[in-house]
């Protein structure tokens, strides 16, 4: 049996060889894929949804390459840094595929020395990551971003950010969601006030970051496990990561004896009462949640910290709602700038990130489930022919109907049966057809059917432009 | 002397050192560059255009991912892979950064099947080519790309590429252009009569795509000379590229002793004919021109191959009006498909590509001179007030628009000044100033000022956001 095996092993493997020879792989690269018709329309329909809230906001709108210098992007994202796409040197400067629109924004400014700008940028970014496609998770996927940089008074640009996202989300109609919010000043606090070394605060940030997916219980042990920190600071860290609320959560923390002892979480403390001061004046306090445990994993943000997470629905049985995970997410990071100015001079900045590829998957699985047709083209009328020989008459007048600036399509035969023609209409969602026919071209007429109705009416050949307008017009 | 000199050279050398310590490389990668607003601003009419062409006539849109495994790549550019941006091996798949649409496309269409679409696809595409940035050649660069893939009757979907091509041009006002048409196989047939052995077309072909950057004397010594032709085959080449002209040259090739014997230079020129026979129906042959010394540089061409090059202005003392440079070309493409399907089973296709840099830079430059202010936010009304602590009014009523839909900004500080808030207005075009004070919150009332004009009227609350759509509506 054993001599068997192994003949069968060797002929297996030379199959192998011989498929490995002839078999193209015909893929994407790992943790991509392609945006087919159906899934344009999709991704346009939400684009249209972010473009017209960041312009309702005043923003400009700029664009950057989709490489930057290796070292624009070093020891800006701490333990994140492994899965940014290096180039190979091909001799030249050494290149890496951004990360986020972030760091490039902070370099774009600092090159051109602008202080002052609100722009938005919707772009790829590329990460390394594990892949979760399923779930909206992929290495090439888009950022919708919204920065305001400059030096103003406090609060009021962090507050736009978070009516940006409330917005967008409500807009989108994902269903519910939650916006929380934390302050990195009052994480830093907080963690002063636990007994955390100050060469640690980074370290246990990483670690609280990850509240969201894993329970506390393995938090705690990663901090004193891993990260050596002693048991009496973590279980103190504990109790302040489960505290969630509103004003009222700001109101007893700035009572609270430790923390507002400390000047960098009594300054952040009064800043998020003034943030949900001007939130409750844009009427939006009933989706947002000041979060303790909300920490955020990059490395640059300075103040104000926030996330938006879509609930689950349909979930009776489950006492509290479950998130779905994050769609958006910013906040404010002083210093950035500065890290790209020879003199160091900062720009102070806040925005905000929604996370499309999420949005996609459930609008894509939502669509599905409606059965609802969507078409993915604009097409208002096919140009056709009921009899033989007339190729040279629909070009005419598809050229003409060009030239006005219909839009139109015509079969790419010569001779195309009428059924055929209509059946193209059907499955494409075209709803009119012109028709031509000798006895048509004798009367300067085209017979316009309406795919819908099956209704035709003749139409004067100079009309019928104009006629054409009117059946489709939306408004 | 020399003493002195190797010590300054040494504090020299000592001097770059620091430099290099402390000075920051802040630029965009080598053939790149930023879109600031303004840009964007050309960049987006640019493709507005563009789009609204490929819609008219019918056109799906479909995104690929910007990187593709290395192998998709390989063998479809002949001479030019050396351009192609390779990323870094760093553990599993080899990836390339995209070098055009259409193998994408290709390996699009094979992956899942599709015998029949018709696409168009707008995005970045990378070549490690010598940028020359002021005539708008960089290595990170903008395509945009219609194509038509299916089995069907001959020239009619090639036409329309070509309508497509005249209809952009026009529509952008680059001035007079040429589209130049030719076919690979009447260059094919040409070559066989002209004696070129079978071996050796393509890389003959490659010299005659000089045609348009050297003069023939260069071009002749290249294949004479590099490429081992003979001197008599090179002349007999010589007289045919030299020609150009419309119908009346296909006729009169069509019965040239050598080239009517030729199987494939016979059914190219007589493709030839169809297509002018249908451009003849578009109304755009006036703009075509069928040159022999077309050759396109790309390997994956079969059929029709043309490119659009843009004419010199304001050159009365030239004869010949000078071209300054392709902004779009294609062609016909039936084996591409093929080389990735198992089976080998082809999908004739053909598309245009638009060169839009090129476009960009001609826009942008006429932009420059025409001192055309342009504007890059389309906010309708800034939220003044004429008082100091009325910050949470304007808050409210900003609050207000937005939900409202309407497109509006505030400055981000308590207590700005009117003169600066009317500033803004003026530097950024902001058309309207809802402005709230004391006594208008008293009446029930804001008041509403027309930049242009300085009039000021009293508005209603619950009638502005009416009055704003208004005297906004571009209708």
């Amino acid at each position: 049996i054993a001599k068997e095996v192994a003949k069968l092993l060797e002929m297996k493997a030379q199959l192998g060889t011989d498929e490995g020879k002839h078999k193209f792989v015909l893929k994407t690269p790992k943790g991509t894929r392609d945006f087919g018709p159906k899934e344009m329309a999709i991704r346009e329909r939400a684009f249209k949804a972010i473009i017209s809230c960041f312009k309702r906001h005043g923003a400009e709108v700029i664009d950057t390459p989709v490489f930057e210098l290796k070292e624009t992007l070093t020891g800006k994202y701490g333990e994140d840094s492994k899965l940014i796409y290096d180039l190979k040197d091909q001799g030249g400067e050494l290149l890496s595929l951004r990360y986020d629109l972030t760091v490039p924004f902070a370099r774009y400014l600092a090159m051109n020395k602008i202080t002052n700008i609100k722009r938005y940028h919707i772009a790829k970014v590329y990460r390394r990551d594990n892949p979760a496609m399923t779930r909206g998770r992929y290495r090439e996927f888009y950022q919708c971003d919204f920065d305001i940089a400059g030096q103003f008074d406090p609060m009021i640009p962090d507050a736009e950010c978070l009516k940006i996202v409330h917005e967008i989300l409500s807009d989108l109609q994902l269903g519910d969601f939650v916006i929380k919010v934390n302050d990195r000043r009052i994480l830093d606090g907080m963690f002063a006030v636990c007994g955390v070394p100050d060469s640690k605060f980074r370290t246990i940030c990483s670690s609280v970051d990850k509240l969201d997916k894993v329970p506390w219980e393995e938090v705690r042990s990663e901090m004193v496990g891993e990260k050596g920190l002693s048991p009496e600071a973590a279980d103190r860290i504990g109790e302040y990561v489960q505290l969630h609320g509103g004003l009222d959560l700001i109101e007893q923390l700035l009572q609270d004896p430790k923390l507002s002892q400390n000047k960098v979480a009594k300054e952040g403390l009064g800043d998020m009462k003034l943030l949900f001061e001007y939130l409750t004046l844009f009427g939006i306090t009933g989706k947002i949640s000041f979060d303790l445990s909300l920490a955020r994993g990059l490395d640059y943000y300075t103040g104000v910290i926030f996330e938006a997470v879509l609930l689950q629905q349909d979930n009776e049985h489950l006492e509290e709602p479950l998130s779905v995970g994050s769609v958006a997410g910013g906040g404010r990071y002083d210093g950035l700038v500065g890290m790209f100015d020879a003199k160091g001079r900062k720009v102070p900045c806040v925005g905000v990130s929604i996370g499309i590829e999420r949005i996609f998957s459930i609008l894509e699985q939502r669509l599905e489930a409606s059965e609802e047709k969507i078409r993915t083209t604009e097409t208002q009328v096919l140009v056709a022919s009921a009899q033989k020989k007339l190729l040279e008459e629909r070009l005419k007048l598809i050229s003409e109907l060009w030239d006005a600036g219909i839009k139109a399509e015509m079969l790419y035969k010569k001779n195309p049966k009428l059924l055929n023609q209509l059946q193209y209409c059907e499955e494409t969602g075209i709803p009119l057809v012109a028709i031509v026919g000798e006895q048509e071209l004798k009367d300067g007429v085209v017979k316009l059917r309406i795919v819908a109705t099956r209704e035709e009416v003749n139409v004067r050949r100079e009309s019928l432009v104009e006629e054409i307008r009117i059946r489709t017009s939306q408004c």
